[in-house]
């Protein structure tokens, strides 16, 4: 099926998720929105984030795609349950997937999720982990200055380690043994997190077993693409400038982002009732 | 005159301005909003900045102000002289009077200006300043992670002492004796700032000189509210939820701020031309 798949972030972070879904599935075409003026939603309050998704979602069904994967953790957890009632299509996020992997890896049962205060505050993986295995026990920890300090280029930086060392280090006296990376841009300082927390902790990406997910289900629906021999189409719309976002798009993609194929769109006017 | 003042920000950086304004004019009655679903404006571009004032402002006539403070520097610097001549009330930024006083306190003609990367890269400052002497040299530097540090209470604190060390390292080449804290937030910094550059550096903090212009721009008009006995009305509207604003609020404003007082709108349906 030559419909798109529509991929949503609060702003470039969920390029992670697009990246891996331009991996495992090459021949589907691909719509991104990055909602670049209204980037975080990590700190906003559930109506907000709820408000901001629906948008989103009308503006990617007049692009007629074919499924919804919401990229973004803090969308995720605070809209995606919300939305998921309210339309046709498939949509998925980035949490269920993310918390099956983990169920799998972990042997103590003791799991750690960092992420935005709204997705700690959702408390939506520790939902997710004891539906799966009543037997583990979750401990979440919100990490606010990850994104600043990722977006301001200090990935390898003893200032990084040093606010690391103190979010993490609350998380090293419950004897974990995985820890879901559980925002869009902490990949990007898996290194450091990696370090602090020591060989035995293993991390989960949710990016990866996301689209997994997503590949079983456009199966399990018919809506895959047939293999063919065309290039996919790559689509990107962002709610802000959009130089920015080529630059950093730039970075992570392994095709080429240019002004032909980002364009910026007034996200405001597709709330649901308005004229659009 | 009793109709209100209207303050705005992109948050809650833009108290400071009104906490002066409650100090230095104690009659008047306030009319704030903080864009707090949008926050942080800094990182934004100028089309997307002048969009969201457009619709703050047309929010504040609903509320009948007689003039507005725009109390956030990247609004100033990318939005204000748009705006200002779109509008039949007297609209005054925080950028004119900190560049005023900055000009009065130098003496080696030597200037840096610290601010969001809006604000920096916008050069408003450095217009307004060899405007007013053509002699001053002007020297500015972003600071994207002072903001993040701020609202994570990362006042004093090793990390934040290093980030501005790097931040600063640069302005000490320029042989500056004045420096003006560009942005709402930085002035809760303050003593880090002061204890980086030393006491040679004088620290220009916009919200006082933009409080007494306000109050001659006011006297001009004869828009004063006379004195009475009767206490001031402040009111605080913000775009996303109320709870997050009033324990900031609580902690920077000399009243009592709760849930009669704050309200929690929709800022998107305030766009020109929609019915609002």
């Amino acid at each position: 099926m030559k419909k798109p798949i529509g991929v949503f972030d609060s702003g470039v972070g969920g390029l992670t998720v697009a990246r891996e879904i331009m991996r495992q599935l090459p021949h589907e075409n691909i719509v991104y929105f990055g909602d670049t003026a209204r980037v975080p939603y990590g700190s906003k309050s559930p109506n907000t984030v709820l408000r901001f998704s629906r948008q989103i979602v009308n503006f990617l069904r007049t692009k007629d795609v074919k499924a919804i994967v919401v990229a973004c953790n803090t969308a995720s957890a605070l809209a995606l349950p919300t939305i998921q009632e309210e339309i046709d299509i498939p949509i998925i996020g980035v949490i269920e997937a993310g918390a099956k992997t983990a169920c799998e890896v972990t042997r103590t049962k003791h799991i750690g999720v960092i992420g935005t205060e709204g997705t700690i505050k959702s408390r939506v993986y520790t939902q997710c982990l004891t539906k799966l295995d009543s037997d583990i026990t979750v401990v979440g920890k919100s990490c606010p200055l990850f994104v600043p300090l990722v977006e301001e280029g200090l990935v390898e930086d003893r200032v990084t380690d040093d606010i690391a060392s103190r979010y993490l280090g609350e998380l090293k006296d419950y004897n974990i043994d995985t820890l879901i990376l559980g925002c869009t841009h902490y990949p990007l300082i898996r290194n450091t997190i990696a370090r602090i927390m020591g060989d035995q902790v293993k991390l989960v990406n949710p990016a990866y077993e996301t689209t997994k997910s997503l590949k079983e289900l456009l199966a399990r629906k018919g809506l895959l693409m047939k293999e063919e021999k065309k290039e996919p189409v790559y689509e990107y719309y962002v709610s802000d400038a959009v130089e920015r976002f080529i630059s950093f798009a730039d970075g992570v993609l392994p095709c080429n982002v240019s002004e032909e194929n980002v364009n910026s769109i007034d996200i405001e006017s597709y709330e649901l009732g308005k004229d659009n």
